[in-house]
């Protein structure tokens, strides 16, 4: 091994509490990674073997030890219980190739001043996949690492903007009223921390909750919010929750809500309860009749579940890059795609519509975001181009610019599980393949 | 409820053990069972709800209590990991309906000397799903109980014969020897009871192992298999194998090797077991690359899989009505399907021609299935029509009648896991099935 690996499962974790919590990530405080071509699978002979050697296996219990993660973000199904969500019966929509593509020595700045590759921009932030699309057409395409592209990617949180669009549209059509109080819908949390939260609130983060998504400290409440999405075990001795709706009536008020932004997973899976309760359908089942099936995505998508057979809507979905894709396009175009109007178009502009930027920057660790604010589980810069974002641990991007007309989709495994991390970098970046596009 | 829980709950688990050590089942000993419409997962609320009652909620823990596995048995990847088993990237291949298909009220004997209709035999029979198939074409297709077309069924023990379809072509291929010694390709078994079994007693079943697949017994093998496969929870305070890995080097030999037939499901798992390791792919990959992705199957197939990664070979393979339906038809037509030879006429005709009936009968319980033999892990009752035949616990069937030009898949949750306990009524079913599409 070229790197010790004890070092870096301690990096991983603080590193995983930095992002969760959303400290910033200066470059004094940037650990030494291992070499990305030290962490493919193939490499390390992950799940290689039948059976595998047993330093070997990847399990859900050490998928935080990195690069165990490698594999198993491609490869969730196999590690526990999954919701499919069908992609219909139609053939797939096309996916076209554009005339001109998009070249890996396409030069993309690198963050301290100077230049480097759009390959090796990827291969310096971990990436698993990359997609660029350009009026919808594919200009760059590559799968790594031995990802194939009918392999479904976590998508960790970037599964909230699934869940938000689903909540956003359901307030375009009347169903769900984004004022009114959660206990309307959720009597079970009559008594918790969104007794008198709206929904507004939920979707946009700025609930007060006693509740912190710190890796670093064993205490912290993400260790519990794991273990009752099954992606975790429980913490040894624990008498942790084994459900979500188990573990979400059980969290407490902690200061006033609608004041100031604060990321925690929680607030997206009383959403996903939510949508559940009015629609009476499951989350996988709403995600399959309201787009995946729409979009005449090529390959099922899936949702991870938990001991209770609740579907994790804040951290569980996975889906292939290709039909992400797709997603991203269907976005850019405004809800349309495949022939249809998918989802409304004021649901889109919505969305894009963004929150009170100082209301975000009052959370820890957002400087790197400075301008952004999070709205109905989106991220929005409010630049120029009107870009907005899903993001998701370790390197997930959907990155829309309308004004470019470009979709960007980006699945990743960095050892640093904070996403702000590589912020800087991955917006040049985008940038860079926006001016690419637009001089195509 | 229409009947007590307990007393079906006991039904099943001593029916179980009946099932897998293949005693005969006497209509004298037949257990009073549930009305079928009783059972239905609709009807009993099983997995409403958002989240379900707690008596409501289906687990692995409580699939043997029935009627839970009506809901399990079309949702089993929601209840543990599972690999994919790809239908690939093409469209799915053809299956069109005859011009003339067979109506619900044909007659079928009712075992007792009367006649009861195509669609009064489902019923009793606790069916999920039936399809009729002639000259490939579909006659008759019903899917019940609220299970979709495109949601995956169990197959229980019909993987076994996945398992040795694709044993039996890799030896027409020459790459396993029938007569070689297990430990030949296993050295891990070496001194375990299949230390001096041969590849074909392996897939004749004729192995001498100590291991009783026996339900009622609670320190029986079958406990620790099905812990070892993760299908079913450890016996408490038990130190079961947690993988099929661990476990099937600890089995030891009974008796002798090639006398007599002996129904077990370890016998699969180290054939399962010994294709990966000589062809270095995961069974699910197997099962994709040769099968699935060139039926042109409409949609995925999956594995169960063990805390290890290890794929379920024996009883874990879960497949669509359709696609089982295509599967059928490709072994009717001797291996050529959807324009191409996908498994070789030899390999079809090796596994029709069945092994030696003696050696079957020495095995208790066998007396319903009399002229029967069991070859390379598909069932044959040397009939005039040349039939042969998959079967899974509570009633999955492949039934191929080449003479008749006839495939028919049923998929059933029956109270008595037994299949030979319904064994008389569904072969005169099958014949019926099989006089109306000659009479067509």
């Amino acid at each position: 091994m070229p790197y010790p690996r004890l070092q870096f499962a301690l990096v991983t974790l603080a590193a995983a509490a930095a992002a969760l919590c959303m400290a910033a990530a200066s470059h004094a405080q940037a650990p030494q990674l291992p070499p990305p071509d030290a962490t493919y699978p193939a490499t390390l002979q992950l799940m290689q073997g039948f059976p595998p050697p047993p330093d070997k296996v990847v399990r859900l219990a050490n998928i935080l030890k990195y690069p165990n993660v490698r594999w198993a973000a491609h490869h969730l199904r196999e590690l526990g219980p999954t919701a499919a969500v069908w992609r219909g019966a139609g053939a797939p929509s096309a996916l076209l190739a554009a005339a001109r593509a998009l070249d890996d020595a396409l030069p993309v700045p690198d963050g301290k001043g100077g230049t480097t590759t759009l390959a090796d921009w990827q291969k310096a932030t971990y990436t698993d996949g990359l997609l660029v699309l350009h009026r919808g057409r594919v200009v760059y395409e590559r799968h790594q690492i031995g990802m194939q592209p009918h392999q479904p990617h976590v998508l960790w949180s970037m599964s909230k903007s699934l869940t938000g669009l689903l909540a956003t549209e359901l307030i375009q059509e009347g169903v769900i009223d984004p004022k009114a109080l959660i206990p309307r819908y959720l009597p079970e949390l009559a008594t918790s921390a969104w007794a008198d939260a709206t929904v507004q609130q939920t979707l946009d983060m700025t609930t007060g909750v006693q509740y912190a998504e710190n890796f670093a400290d064993p205490a912290s409440g993400v260790f519990q919010y794991l273990a009752a999405a099954g992606l975790q075990p429980a913490p040894p001795g624990s008498n942790a929750a084994k459900s979500m709706a188990e573990f979400l009536p059980t969290l407490k008020k902690e200061g006033e809500h609608g004041t100031a932004f604060a990321y925690k997973s929680v607030d997206t899976e009383v959403l996903g309860w939510l949508l559940q309760r009015v629609t009476g359908k499951s989350y996988a089942t709403l995600l399959s009749e309201r787009i995946w099936s729409r979009l005449g995505a090529q390959e099922d998508a899936y949702v991870f579940a938990d001991a209770n057979g609740g579907q994790s809507t804040s951290v569980g979905v996975n889906a292939t890059l290709r039909d992400l894709g797709r997603f991203g396009e269907m976005l850019r175009a405004n809800g349309s795609f495949n022939g249809q109007q998918i989802i409304s178009a004021a649901t889109i502009a919505e969305l894009r519509k963004g929150a009170d930027p100082t209301k975000f920057s009052k959370a820890p660790g957002t400087a790197m975001r400075a301008g952004y604010s999070y709205h109905n589980q989106w991220w929005v810069p409010h630049d120029e181009d009107g870009t907005y974002e899903a993001k998701g641990l370790m390197g997930q991007h959907i990155h829309i610019n309308p004004v470019a007309e470009l979709v960007v989709v980006k699945l990743s495994t960095h050892p640093v599980p904070n996403t702000a991390f590589t912020h800087a970098l991955d917006r040049q970046a985008f940038a860079a393949l926006a001016a690419a596009v637009r001089a195509r």
